[in-house]
């Protein structure tokens, strides 16, 4: 639980014990210590760094730090280095090896409010100014902040922190290792109106949103319940902030969701999909397994698995990009084919001429 | 009021009653007995469902709903029915009976904080955590859950409810009906700024939000007050989530809102108007009545009432299909277009020489 | 402070005393005593008003105002006249004249929760439901509404101002003279994840948000926090609603942000750019001082100093008002093209034709 970042761990690792920890090759002394980790323009003595593609080796060569993560093509250098395929990956694993502190339980603060037959697991941090209400389970080492909102009947899987603000509507379930951020609205009334004359009736909304295990989700993004059944967010998702779910979508697992992406009512996302920032999906559409959309794209129909597209609407990435190559070019175009009119006609008129002589 | 959803309601109602609830024909018992409603492939026995178009026979065949609610022109089918112009509408009503639950008011927790000169009304619901300025005014059976924040000198109108951390500045009015999500702030200040020199002077926004009866507001979506004068959403608006209205902004009567638009300052939209999902509108034009706007659009000048636009700018929605149409074989377009100026080169370059022969 | 706005301040000004203020020529009575300021159309005998464009002089003739500040321009008029080079900037400092209250400190109520070791400057206002974590330093005359979050060891400079419900997460800095508008999510985690395998690991974002002097961020913004180092926004930024600002991304001095754009990572802005409504920028790319990006354009490269630029992807704004212009008719050049090439094909034919005889 990272409540206390402001002061490093006080933790030592081995050049050897990190190389282990990220699966790498270790080049120099295995007993080397290392006590930190930073950016090759930050790091201190001590310190370890990482390079996560070659193309960066002039960075390399300025860095004090005392060994770095490097990729295995790197050519030899005179330092302490690991070597691995993956140096990014490397370095998420290093990072939280010397950020990591022990989870250390707040219990539960009395300025909360805790509902009747509310069912609270051990090891839990609620702060002040939490509502818990009637009927809701909490796992263990469920962590919330001040100002979140649990409705009735909710639930919330072990180690799932939920950040200040969050609001989570009647009977929404949330898995284990779930993060939400600040401000995110899981399970609002999903937008269903049916038209009466000139004005609206309301749609009872009365399914709910269901957050799989080990999901993320950003800062003030809001996810709706369903009409009927539910809205669900299968493992793994990871979404930006600011993103909008609609009711009765399926977001299938280890989709990456960028910010601002808006997907309406009843699609389906497969699994592994990317959708860049900004896009918007319209409702009652699959995307298959894999896809990927680029930023600001607007998809208005069935995507096959694998697919990378683009535009609004969006069609194939590739063509997308030649498209947009010539567009600019489109007054240019016009100027060209008005020039050729005229030409034509001369050439038609003349020709003419020719016939009659 | 949905406050309890989990269980469905104990409620039972004959075919008839149903019938007359949605003004449909009967087919079959008038006094078969249901007692819920739920969609074609999840409702069981006793319970009805409904079909919303003919395309989705197939889903009729397969149900074990007792009834079905369904369009005028279905063939002669041999189940219990009820027959009505916009099964889509009866549905919503339909719901609306079977999750009706007897409002009951919570009261006012002590949790609370309640200004001076606040005047509440009768059978409200306040619960922990909600702030209300001094000189506020609460109606009758208005709802307001944990973290609302009501500034000085507001008014909420009868039977509204403001979802969790809901705010709303000094002085704004909200109707009679209105609903709120979770998250939204209504009367931030307009985004107003003077140059002054390389700085910007802040512009006081002196002005306020006023929000019609029967309105309802998607979560996390930011209302602006006005810089004078008041930004006014009008009976009967539905906003879906995400949505920025900017100061001094007038929404007309029932018009639809879809996720992330953005709307700016001093744009007035007019009666029954659709905005789809991420359409951004400039400030300062006219939207007719009626009108309507396809997703992600921009609408960058005044549109007439009734019209249908798209695009970015956007103009005609039909030119904008066919615009849509080509533009992916704009590359082949110009490679066409280059061809076409080689053999033009060369007819003319014919056409010399068979003039010089 | 605009905590109470309800009422007009009770505050006169002569014109002269007014001509000062705004540095402008006062034309009649300099005695003459002013009571308010208001629009051309509400302003009532005793106001002044504002004429912000010489077109707008219709307008000016009808006023009931008693005096009105208006361009340097502006043939001679029979009205007491304040003439000034920008009437809206005068406009500005004479609102905020009539508007301005006095501050009074509410102090910090007992229903607030102060952590270990915070500390607090003078004459602050501290509502109840707010929750304010170890080790923070909160500046003099600081006003933190209900909701407001402060994690630990945060800093909020003098006289900032947080609206109901503004989280700021550990270790954020906000300067001097601050407005952060409700709901705003500052120091939510960036969004960071290694690829490992099919499956993603979160990257530990262990950086922070500085927000520098005189900032000012809408509504439910999220801004957050470095992967590494800080996300900076600099003196003077202003930003509308629902702006996503990424991880380690630097806005520069001045720089104007409309609603509901999205910075991605590590992008520089420069001092006094401007970004139009739902604009995306994507990550690690600079725009430079003084550019001015179209509402809803991507950027997708670098943008030199004060290049004006529009679309998505978004080139030189001149040129693509010409694209823009030939848009709407590529379906009538594709026709055109298509008949150019049947005349060419019929040119091809006679002239074989006529070479053969």
């Amino acid at each position: 639980m990272n409540l206390v970042k402001e002061e490093k761990a006080k933790i030592k690792a081995t050049l050897q014990e990190i190389g282990t920890l990220v699966g790498g090759q270790v080049e120099g002394d295995p007993a080397l210590e290392i006590t930190g980790i930073a950016s090759l323009e930050e790091a201190k003595a001590g310190e370890i760094s990482f390079l996560a593609e070659i193309k960066h080796f002039p960075r390399l060569e300025k860095t004090k730090a005392t060994a770095v993560i490097v990729p295995l093509s790197l050519p030899p250098f005179p330092k302490p280095l690991i070597r691995t395929a993956n140096p990014y990956l490397a370095y998420a694993k290093v990072q939280a090896l010397f950020t990591h502190r022990p989870y250390s339980a707040k219990g539960i603060d009395p300025r909360a409010f805790i509902g009747q037959n509310v069912k609270i697991g051990q090891d839990v941090s609620i702060y002040p100014f939490v509502y818990i209400g009637e009927g809701s389970q909490i796992g263990d080492r469920v962590v919330l902040y001040p100002g979140v909102f649990l409705g009735e009947s909710t639930q919330v899987g072990a180690e799932s922190i939920l950040y200040p603000n969050v609001v989570v509507m009647d009977r929404c379930l949330i898995g284990k290792r779930v993060v939400i951020h600040a401000g995110v609205v899981i399970g609002s009334d999903g937008f269903g109106f049916a038209r009466d004359g000139a004005q609206y009736l309301k749609i009872p909304q009365v399914g709910i949103v269901q957050i799989d295990d080990d999901v993320e989700i950003g800062a003030n993004c809001t996810i709706d319940r369903a009409a009927m059944g539910k809205t669900w967010i299968k493992r793994g998702v990871k979404t930006d902030n600011l993103v909008q779910i609609g009711h009765n979508v399926t977001v299938g697992e280890d989709t990456v969701i960028v910010a601002q992406v808006g997907i309406a009512g009843s699609t389906e996302i497969g699994n592994r999909v990317s959708l860049g920032g900004q896009v918007g999906v319209i409702g009652h559409i699959k995307i298959g397994d894999g896809a990927m959309v680029g930023a600001q794209s607007g998809v208005a129909q069935n995507v096959p698995p694998g697919q990378i597209i683009s535009g609004s609407p969006a069609f194939s990435h590739r063509e997308w990009l030649r498209v947009q190559a010539v567009l600019p070019k489109l007054p240019e175009l016009k100027r060209a084919l008005t020039n050729l009119e005229k030409k034509v006609k001369a050439l038609e008129e003349e020709l003419k001429k020719v016939k009659r002589s």
